[in-house]
């Protein structure tokens, strides 16, 4: 595996072998290590000393199902922090295929023209990108695959990213050439936008497999970690409704986002529930999925593809967190029109859960009554249209609360809450304000432990023992759902690592690598102006109560200062 | 003396003694004990738990030249940090007369109906406000001197405020009734905004001049300070000239704000200067005045009056950092054009340094050519019709720069620079970067040294005398020119403060007392989560040579680190 660097100014590429330090790192972990090894922490998120960072998690290639995601990093232009998002689709594996553990992307041109990268076993080349600039990302995938090829993989950006805007995401084409797999959150896309970055294109085609330094360990690993995902539970309820199976679950908590926060059930949630999306989905029919695999070779499938009566918009996948925050959040209880909320911000390249909280936000702001679908879709446009207001959506939530003046606003290191009110799963809460990330269920959520999420005791626990999972999944590689696989027999992950690698890990190998992203994470963000006055909620949770169990988030200010002190 | 303490929601109103270790300090350095003593740093700026403070200065009310300033304070929407931001006017003398030490305005109502507070010898009393709201500063002032007599102080905020825009001050009466004396900066009109007081209306004519402990003392300090004023050269330039003497001065130093801080000079820099200014004034007489104090009393007069040709507008006073931000900055070199621009934020009730910075900014964006004049009155309209446009520009440069993608941003601490550009003005660089109230020439302008401003040695350590002496002419309710008279002898300020109090202060009881602020202050900002990256000025000051003279700023990082080591 190699190290590529491309630099967006002068187009110089180098190859580089791994540093010895960096060589038991991957994805996520690895990531932070790069940021706090190469970056000033201090510098402008958008300007020139920013890098974007591409790593394969540590299992990607190895055909492990779930198992093949792409980590995306660099600083935040939402948080001023340190970044990871990822994604499925097939960036991982078509970089795994050219030999590349982490490409790093530096620098930045005067603000005129796009470009897009292509990298091939050949290297890195810069072709003209002027063609698609304000483009939608599904206007642009096609004429890419069109000129190189159905085997690549595309990472992109839309207008959101080109416009450099807080909330946009970058986007990674799915196994069936939607490029709808996005690193959602923190604002990556307009990191590569100010790099003037249109897309990157990955033909790994005529690359090669990675090996493995024990073929039948793997084998024999594997056959554990597929057993043990088909075992569980879990793995056929998220095939069946995917993510949305966490609609009524959340209801009946009163965590479920409605109204900008301002309840925690909703009166339509069935309509919004998993169940009703299957339903909905097998009685359309036509190119409508209720399972699907967001990678080759998942076994979980729990991606969906919607299709919206109206116009026929095709989205893929239509997620619980765009459900709650484009659903309930919004007082909407029509699947059709998240589905059409989901597609644009998808189009414009941005994060379904902040633009939905920025739009929860600005009809607390009275510019739009709650439940209206079509005013929604108006904003949405705003966006689009890249008018005055559609800068301040495009921004955030947070940046939409202090435009309108507006108080509850749901974000923590400026970033919007998942679908889950802290104030009823306070372990996810005290996840929202200690992760580096920022508000991030990905970063730590806590709900299907089993316990009462409405006690502040013990929480923190939970929250520190679900990040440090969770950092080292994203280091793998592995999907959140993948976790089922792996929960049942701890040497699954040891033995997968060890095979592929000839590592002689043991079975805390997951959390060694979990705390390792964790300490480097909260190290960018110290060298970043960072204190433990950022671990915070904002004020407005820990006063409102919450219905219909009148919850406020009362977790003790020591606990969210201690939950790293392992 | 008395602390009054007025809780905005329930209305109570209290009368307290003034604790034993309040009593040395006044303006802002009692503000930021009361803040270290009383508040959580952590609270939203916006939310019930910030408190607005009004503290005359140590001096208010011994018939002082240029000593009469109130300091307001409390958390800044805009900096996240500890405010204080000061004016001249009535305020403050009539507080005094009142026995009121501090008045620490509370907790916040529901956001509906506007309040205005009578404050009078009989104590405190809440009268609804409603036919006041929406009104311009100066449509809302006649009518309260109306209701209550000429005698009376006003504080109150324009529609700024009341919307909680960032760059929202608080306005204050001066002698001529003119509600123009604003606590501009950091945004404090919004916190009264939240609060939902329009005005405060102190009524200090029943009240008393505050006794002296050695009355023969005050008098001698007093005559030996106005001597000195008197003698002090730049006395009578400021009185010709005003502030407004600054431009060519900054001009020549290549200091000057031009075209959103792209250059250090203006080529139409003389029909921005003092000597223009005093010849178009004297040229057009009526109600002009190129001499105008801004309190009863003052010796200096460095504030004007000036009135605009067409539909003659009158501003008073017409500053160089207004002419410098909404001249020159944005490419404007027509005085009737800024005097029109000052007006309008006047009214609106906003910071006219952040507005100018904010239109500069829009202007690089392509919001406007820099020089259009009408174009910039048309954004600064869109701030009064409430447009996203306007709430963008009116949450400052900041805000600005992230909704339209812009990294030359002139902020620090997310306040905007003053007329002095910190690449050609090092010092003056230092204290935007370190002062605890974000960027501010008020905070600790070093340009009347005589050193060479472009070589950073040196001026850590001058930027440290400045902020010291500032914070501690700040907490006298002195002017920054009451210095000139200050300077002449060490003596009279100790002289001053123990014939006043009974005190035995010695010859550096100003830094004494601006070291205290100092320390305060940054306490307060460091409870708020503030560190040492936050004392950094933005990246493209550090790249972005600067025309004429090419200089960047390159104080190295140690330094901005040690300005409070003393």
């Amino acid at each position: 595996m190699e190290i590529w660097r491309i630099n967006a100014r002068t187009h110089e590429f180098s190859r580089e072998p791994v540093p010895t330090e960096w060589a038991h790192l991957g994805g996520r972990a690895l990531l932070s290590k790069i940021m706090v090894d190469e970056m000033d922490a201090a510098c402008d998120p958008l300007g020139p000393n920013n890098k974007l960072i591409f790593a394969p998690g540590l299992l990607v290639g190895y055909h492990l199902s779930s198992c093949d995601r792409i980590s995306i990093g660099g600083k935040s232009p939402l948080t001023g922090g340190v970044k990871e998002a990822n994604a499925g689709g097939r960036t991982g594996l078509q970089l795994v295929r050219l030999g590349v553990k982490a490409l790093i992307l530096e620098d930045q041109p005067e603000p005129d023209g796009w470009r897009l990268i292509h990298l091939s076993p050949d290297g890195a080349r810069f072709e003209d990108a002027g063609e698609y600039a304000g483009l939608g990302v599904y206007a642009t995938a096609p004429p890419l695959i069109e000129r190189y090829g159905d085997k690549i993989a595309v990472a992109l950006i839309g207008p959101a990213g080109e416009r450099m805007l807080h909330a946009a995401g970058i986007q990674n084409l799915d196994k069936d050439e939607a490029p709808s797999r996005i690193a959602a959150r923190g604002g990556l896309g307009a990191v590569m936008g100010s790099k003037r970055i249109k897309a990157i294109v990955i033909d790994g085609s005529q690359g090669t497999n990675p090996p493995a330094a024990d073929p039948d360990g793997l084998k024999e690993a594997r056959k554990r970690y597929i057993k043990g995902l088909l075992e569980h539970p879990q793995t056929q309820s998220y095939k069946d409704y995917g993510t949305a199976a966490m609609t009524m679950m959340c209801n009946t908590f009163g965590a479920l986002p409605v109204r900008n926060f301002s309840a925690g059930s909703f009166e339509d949630a069935e309509l919004l529930s998993g169940e009703h999306l299957r339903d909905t989905l097998l009685q359309r029919g036509g190119d409508c999925e209720p399972s699907h695999p967001c990678m080759a070779g998942c076994t979980i499938q729990s991606s969906n593809i919607f299709v919206t009566l109206d116009k026929g918009t095709k989205v893929s996948p239509l997620e619980y967190e765009t459900i709650g925050l484009m659903g309930s959040n919004l007082g909407i209880s029509d699947l059709d029109v998240v589905g059409r909320l989901n597609w644009e911000v998808n189009d414009l390249g941005m994060d379904s859960i902040e633009i939905g909280a920025a739009l929860g936000v600005a009809a607390d702001a009275g510019l739009f009554d709650f439940g209206d679908g079509d005013r929604a879709l108006e904003l949405v446009d705003e966006i689009r249209r890249d008018t005055e207001l559609g800068r301040i959506l495009g921004n955030g939530a947070g940046s939409t609360g202090k435009a309108l003046g507006i108080e509850r606003v749901p974000v923590a290191k400026n970033q919007a809450f998942s679908a889950y009110d802290p104030r009823a799963i306070k372990g996810t809460g005290i996840t929202y304000a200690t992760s580096p990330q920022g508000a991030d269920h990905t970063s730590g959520l806590t709900i299907r432990a089993n316990v009462d999420h409405r006690d502040p005791k013990g929480q923190k626990e939970l929250s520190r023992e679900k990040q440090i999972d969770m950092a080292g999944y994203d280091s793998l590689g592995a999907c959140i759902f993948a976790a089922f696989g792996y929960s049942v027999d701890k040497s699954v992950i040891p033995g997968l690592l060890n095979a592929i690698y000839g590592w002689d890990l043991g079975e805390t190998a997951l959390q060694d690598l979990g705390r390792e992203s964790l300490v480097h994470e909260r190290e960018f963000n110290r060298r970043a102006g960072f204190t433990k006055k950022d671990d915070r909620l904002p004020e407005w949770v820990t006063k409102e109560a919450l219905a219909p169990h009148n919850a406020v988030f009362d977790v003790p200010e020591e606990d969210l200062d201690s939950v790293f002190d392992w």
